[in-house]
């Protein structure tokens, strides 16, 4: 049994933001025992770690990030999509081929990630099993929670990443048999998308679905463009979800659902008859110029709406970050698209940040007993002689800070220390 | 005469970034003298400074920040304008009528431009002359460049806030004829908005800048509510900018409006007629939902654009940030108003944020030969094994980089350090 001292917060839900000022979290076996005021006699004795007027947060989740493309980060941004995917991404990506080019990349990742407090990810790779399998293993060493996923790509591919649908399908089978035991890491379905996967494709990945028990990650009605192609490649669905539905790949585990910009009332209907996780990457969609989504509008028709960075597309690690660009996308989108667009709060966005993703990977993301003591400690944001609420200090972490103002780190309840 | 060694970067114009790498510039008396690809037998002997692979670039200009609302960075910003402004910024203002409380704030806002790379500004502050005053000293100090105001508001103001208008022409005379000998910092006039000005404050600082020689900064067309105020409080002006104009304002010194978002023809026809400088604030004005610059549109009007971080609606010193920043928000302007938006290249944003607003100050903000050498060494921003061209160092700089990435500071050919 241990004891933290500072000012603690979370989130209940989407309205509501939990705040114990100078309080104590009790941690036992690397779970939330309770939090208290004073240290009740229960406790005398227990270790007592202070930190102060620290705030200590729930570690941030990530559910949309191509790990493979971190080199890449902050390159080429005044590009539009097609341009930036054909000259940087798809070149870069083909790389991964190699060992020797992916492990580097994939230890800068993952030690960028835990220096930004960032402790669960839902991951996209490249098509290489081989190296896949190099990012599986170090999360795993790290202790870190992750879907991964190797990515299915068999047409309207360049050919240096298309693979054919046998290999692909063949590939990933191999790859979820290797993993059919991880309890922090687990392996995830990952078609990259509608225009680049054939029917064939995803009705095979949709059966593996159901064999392994294995949930799917993609990217839905990302852009026009794509939500088009969607459409124009499967006249037969009415929707870029109904894709999924109908090849097989929905209700197997969670499915993850980046960008979903453009939704339409089937779109919608499928999201809720499968409990998909809808992804908002607000700096990427900006980066891309997909558009905006319509964050309170889609909440308000309960879709589960969490935040990733979607590096490369978005620059950096830190989901504190797109809890603040998160807001002031809504702000324009209010601006620009008044009957869907409303502002939200910063508390929403933290909870998109923590709570609402961490359900996915188990008690993960709050502080109510029974939840996971994966937790960040930050300081140092406020100026001297200044006090602030610790709201304030939230909020101001998530706009101006950085990693620096991260002064602790725990996993499961043991301080985990970064490169 | 000193040699300084590295990846020699700037802007020509909008449309031209110079880039000599692995080159040595010569600086003359803290004057650029020239670039050479070698070091030229002439300097034989003179000392060479080696930065290796570090990007030696202008450092920045902010062109419209307000020192006063350091403090309050990041605070509220889920908040719309008027809330925000009621709430945070009005009541924390007032405060600066006490030293005590504005000289640590404006130390810490020095310190922080200084860290971030911002060697000269135009600054607003408070109505509050005695402060301005000690903010006005430490840029001295410090040898920056700056443009500093003391602001003007008789009008629609809180009472804490209001100055009669005999008090605040008073004060402002003053506050000119105290600062009449400077050098790199000097005094500009600063009447807050017309919603705050009444036309008598703004006609008799129209003959203080008659009088002294000295321009304006202000804010204009800055958001749809600004705007109609100002056509309502001036039903005989056709435009916001012609206000200024008929008070006597404009063509006394610089004229810097901030925000310029919702131009007319006839705020066209002003900007034009007195090389009127327009800030561009892309992520205060996203912050307090204004609306988005027509960045490109406005350009090819022949409209000079530089960047601003506005702090407090802005959250953070780096006018790198704003390059990023300017560029995304082209992007969705180009999405929502593809008649009048266009995606803008980092290169031009680089522009913005160096050598059009160094013309503020002299000759700042580039490399040819007679410029001042203020300038920042940028380093750091390289994966091990993955070298990238200067031009891509400069972008990943601007979009995921920070002050940790300056790692050299001149002023003038001397070396600065920052605390």
């Amino acid at each position: 049994m241990k004891l933290y001292h500072g000012d603690i917060v979370y989130s209940e839900n989407r309205d509501k933001l939990n705040v114990f000022e100078n309080s104590y979290i009790a941690i036992e076996n690397g779970t939330v025992e309770g939090i208290y005021s004073s240290i009740p006699e229960k406790f005398t004795g227990a270790e007592v770690i202070d930190h102060g007027r620290g705030l200590i947060i729930p570690a941030f989740s990530d559910l949309h990030v191509h790990a493979s493309q971190f080199i890449q980060r902050g390159i080429g941004m005044d590009l539009l999509l097609n341009d930036w995917l054909n000259t940087y991404t798809f070149p870069q990506e083909s790389h991964f081929a190699d060992p020797e080019y992916a492990e580097p990349i994939y230890d800068a990742y993952i030690n960028d990630m835990i220096r930004n407090g960032t402790f669960h990810a839902s991951i996209f790779t490249t098509i290489h099993r081989n190296t896949v399998n190099i990012l599986y293993k170090k999360l795993e060493e790290k202790g870190l929670w992750a879907l991964v996923g190797k990515v299915n790509m068999d047409f309207q591919s360049p050919a240096y990443l298309c693979e054919t649908t046998d290999k692909s399908l063949r590939e990933t089978e191999i790859f979820l048999e290797e993993h059919s035991s991880g309890e922090r890491v687990k392996p995830i379905l990952t078609p990259r998308f509608v225009p680049t996967c054939s029917r064939e494709l995803l009705s095979g990945l949709g059966k593996l679905g159901k064999k392994y028990g294995v949930g799917v990650q993609t990217h839905v009605v990302e852009s026009l463009w794509e939500a088009g192609e969607a459409r124009r490649l499967f006249p037969d669905c009415n929707s870029d979800s109904q894709i999924y539905e109908k090849t097989g790949l929905l209700g197997n585990g969670p499915s993850i659902f980046a960008h979903f910009i453009f939704p339409t009332e089937d779109d919608f209907r499928v999201v809720k008859d499968y409990d998909c996780i809808a992804v908002h990457c607000p700096e990427a969609t900006t980066n891309v110029i997909a558009g905006i989504m319509a964050v309170y509008h889609q909440q308000e028709l309960g879709v589960n709406i969490t935040l990733g960075s979607d590096i490369g597309a978005g620059v950096k690690n830190g989901i504190y970050r797109q809890c603040a660009a998160a807001v002031k996308l809504s702000k324009l989108k209010e601006f620009y698209e008044p009957e869907i667009g409303k502002t939200i709060t910063i508390s929403n966005a933290f909870y998109m940040a923590t709570k609402a993703p961490g359900s996915v990977f188990g008690k993960i993301g709050a502080f109510e007993p029974g939840y996971l003591f994966n937790a960040l400690v930050i300081d140092g944001v406020e100026d001297k002689n200044h006090p602030m609420t610790p709201e304030q200090r939230l909020e101001r972490f998530c706009y101006a800070g950085d990693d620096r103002n991260i002064t602790a780190r725990y996993l499961a309840g043991n301080k985990l220390s970064c490169v």
